[in-house]
C-alpha cells in the first residue's frame, strides 16, 4: 500500500527552461546582452549533472544546489559576457531557480492527492529553493525531503532511502514520481514504487520524455491524471 | 528584519500532557491497568531530557525522538506494568506523540503569520512526528526543520543554526518562538531573535512558564497575540 508520494521537481513539476529564459532575459537584456535565452537556459542546465557528479563521486563535499547553480553560472557567463554582469545581478540571476513556474496541471493535481497521501519533493534542489517554489506555485508539501536532507544527490540511493525513512516508511510504501527514466530507475533500484509523468516539451518543443522507457508502476500524462489513477484505485490506509 | 519564525512544538504549540494522558488511558485501561494518567504522562516526559542528553553528549549516536520515546516508555512500563502490555500496544502507545492536540490559539495564529513569514518547527521531534501533528492540527509549515535535520538535539546551537541555514537566512533574521526560557536562551546565544509565548498550564494547572524569566524580543499570551504584535509592527520584506 502506497502511503507517500515523493516528486522530482525540475522538469516534472516546474518548467525550468521557459522560466530561466524569462528571468535571464529580464536581468541581462537591460545590460545590453543579446542572446537566445532558451539556449542560455539550456547551457546553464547543462552544468547541472557535472556539478552534482563532483559531490556524488566524493571529489567535493556536499554543497547546496544554489551553490552548484552559481558555479555553473560563473562558467557560462565567462563564455559569453565576462565583464558585463555585476555581482548583485549574478546573485539575483542565481535565484531565478527559486522563481520557476509550475506546469499548469501541478497545483490542482497535488491538492487532489493531498487527502490520501503524504507528499514531499524528493529533489536535488535545496530546502529554501523548494520552499520558494512551493510558495510561488501552491505546492502543499508535508515536508521538504531530498538532497539537502540526505546530503547527497540523486540518483544516489541514499536520497530516495532518506525520503522514505523521514516518513517512517519502507521504500515500497513510497512512490517516486518523475518525468525522467533515470530518476525512476534509481528509485526502483532503491525499492520505491514508480510513476512516470510525461513532459514531452521539457527541453523545448518535442524534446522531453513523452513516454516511459522503463517498466513503471503507473504512467500518466499529468499530475491530475496521476491523482485520478491513484485515488480511483487505492485508498490511503490510516497508519495511526 | 525577521524573515522566518521557527517554533518549539511540545508545550509551546501542543498540549502534550493532556493528550498523552488521554492516549495512555485509551490504550492501557482496557488491559486492566489503573493509574493517574496525567502522572503517567509526566513520568514519560521526565525521560525526555535524559534520553536526549545521551545524544547531545555524544555517548550515543543520533536517533529519532520516536526511538527515545520508546526507550523511555520501556523504562516506565517496567516500573508499573511489566508484563501486561504487548508489543503491538507499546508501538501504538509510542505513536501517541504523533496524536497530540494543539492549544486552541495555534492554528489560526500560524495562519495569520503565514503570509508574512516563513514558518517551520524547530523541534526535537522527528520529521514524521511533526508531519503528523501538522496534519492533525492544521499547522501550515513551509518546511520541517529541527533535530532530525541537524542530527542533534536542542539546546545544542547546531539545531538553531541549521534551521536558519536551511532557509538561507542569517540567525538574526530568524525568530525562535517558545514557551521555555532554556530554549530561548540557547536560541539567543546562537544569534536568533526570540519570542516567548506563555503556557502557564503546560505541566498541569499553574505548572508552566507564565511569563518570561529572561530578556526576549517579544512576549505574548498566545500565537494569535504574537501574530498581532508581529504583523502590526513589522512587514516581511520580499527577498526574492
Amino acid at each position: 500500500m502506497i502511503e507517500a508520494l515523493v516528486f522530482d521537481v525540475f522538469g516534472t513539476l516546474v518548467d525550468w527552461r521557459s522560466s530561466i529564459a524569462r528571468e535571464a532575459e529580464s536581468l541581462l537584456a537591460p545590460l545590453g546582452i543579446a542572446r537566445d535565452w532558451a539556449d542560455f537556459a539550456d547551457a546553464w542546465r547543462a552544468q547541472y549533472q557535472p556539478a552534482m557528479e563532483e559531490v556524488r563521486s566524493g571529489r567535493l563535499p556536499f554543497a547546496k544546489l544554489d551553490l552548484l547553480h552559481r558555479r555553473g553560472l560563473e562558467r557560462i557567463l565567462a563564455d559569453f559576457a565576462p565583464d558585463r554582469v555585476d555581482e548583485k545581478t549574478r546573485r539575483e540571476l542565481n535565484l531565478a531557480w527559486h522563481r520557476l513556474d509550475a506546469w499548469p496541471d501541478v497545483s490542482a493535481g497535488l491538492q487532489a492527492l493531498k487527502p490520501r497521501f503524504l507528499l514531499a519533493p524528493c529533489s536535488n534542489g535545496n530546502i529554501s529553493l523548494m520552499v520558494d517554489l512551493a510558495r510561488r506555485n501552491g505546492f502543499p508539501w508535508d515536508a521538504i525531503l531530498g538532497a539537502e536532507l540526505a546530503r547527497d544527490y540523486k540518483p544516489k540511493p541514499a536520497v530516495y532511502l532518506a525520503a522514505a525513512a523521514a516518513f517512517d516508511l519502507e521504500p515500497g510504501q513510497v512512490m517516486m514520481v518523475a518525468a525522467h527514466a533515470a530518476d525512476l530507475a534509481a528509485a526502483a533500484a532503491a525499492g520505491l514504487a514508480t510513476a512516470f509523468v510525461a513532459r514531452p516539451d521539457e527541453n523545448g518543443p518535442g524534446r522531453g520524455e513523452g513516454s516511459p522507457t522503463l517498466r513503471v508502476d503507473l504512467s500518466a500524462a499529468s499530475i491530475g491524471e496521476l491523482a485520478q489513477l491513484l485515488c480511483g484505485t487505492e485508498r490511503r490506509s490510516l497508519r495511526r
